[in-house]
């Protein structure tokens, strides 16, 4: 069984490259699917799950240690819940041993027992926001500046939680075996040139 | 006209890399070559240039400044006319106009207005170790303790003198276009992969 993962900075193209490598390679492709299934096991409604699971979660208070004023971060029980579920849901994916492209949600850290090839996709600041303007929904009625800190958030909130999975950082380039930057190219051409590469790290484990 | 640039961590491969890609695209390839032209442009030691180049140059100090002691760096005046005369040499390199592979020293940043494709190659603390002990020359008498420092050391100064010639930080992932960890690989069968993935990009530049 073959198994890519895709993590990616928020307006990098991330995704649209993962569905594209799964339609060539005829690959199973897992993004908000996740989400569902970890709705429909928890009973809760999915555009919560999902807001919880990839923006929220994350709270900041101020402690007094030694006479000065610490900034903690912590993890909603809320959201501790559903990262469980979306694990067992993500084992449950794995477990049913076919080909597949999993998006985002530390798939490469849960799995990593299946040796998966794990692809970071990244992209200029200036080319995400472009990215976002060209797909903006919720987003349209943000300006510039509140759009940038709105991917800045979402992807803190990824590194958070990351980190929280495992001991090493998201985006850290010993954790992939690929980054990939959008930037400059036509994205057709993009999954083609990604895909071979898959393929060729695949051969030489066979 | 293809250039392609190759940045490295110390150990990771980088160059046995390049020459393979090289050798399979048919490009020339430059490295060690860009410290004897320097040397005999400068009339200093190869020797003496590429240690000043490659490992040193940078030494700190300490200043008292508003009260607290700060530690400066700075960058020795040989070490900055070196990187002069081995800029000139890049851009004359890139001057004749023929595809070729450089390694290292900037090549990416010295020669952005001939937009090369630019990799970065990094592998993970123990395969660095692992590869350095295999080729192990002048550091065969170090502990592994001691080799890390060295490996640290030597990827401190190429930050360092990276974030002195350009705004961009070495080894940031948004500053390449592919990001390779050789962790994991045949080198022979990596060098097919990355020479497909950046076929591919110089034909959708086409």
């Amino acid at each position: 069984m073959k198994i890519i993962t895709i993590s990616r900075e928020f307006g990098s193209g991330g995704r649209e490259l993962g569905k594209r490598i799964a339609d060539k390679l005829g690959f199973d492709y897992y993004d908000s699917e996740i989400i569902s299934a970890v709705a429909k096991n928890s009973g809760m409604d999915a555009h919560y799950v999902e807001s919880t699971l990839d923006n929220h979660g994350w709270q900041d208070f101020s402690i007094t240690f030694g006479g000065t004023i610490h900034s903690v971060e912590y993890l909603q029980a809320s959201k501790i819940e559903l990262l469980v579920q979306q694990r067992k849901v993500i084992e449950s994916i794995a477990a049913l041993g076919k080909d597949c492209i999993i998006i985002g949600r530390n798939a490469d850290v849960i799995l990593k027992d299946y040796h998966p090839f794990n692809i970071f996709v990244c992209a200029d600041k200036d080319a995400k926001l472009k990215r976002c303007r060209e797909r903006a929904r919720e987003e349209e009625h943000l300006t510039d500046r509140e759009l940038l800190r709105k991917m800045k958030e979402i992807d803190r909130g990824r590194a958070h939680t990351r980190d929280f999975l495992s001991g090493t950082a998201w985006g850290d380039r010993e954790a992939y075996h690929l980054i990939v930057n959008t930037g400059g190219w036509d994205m057709k051409k993009l999954a083609d040139a990604v895909t071979g590469f898959a393929e060729k790290w695949f051969e030489s484990k066979e």
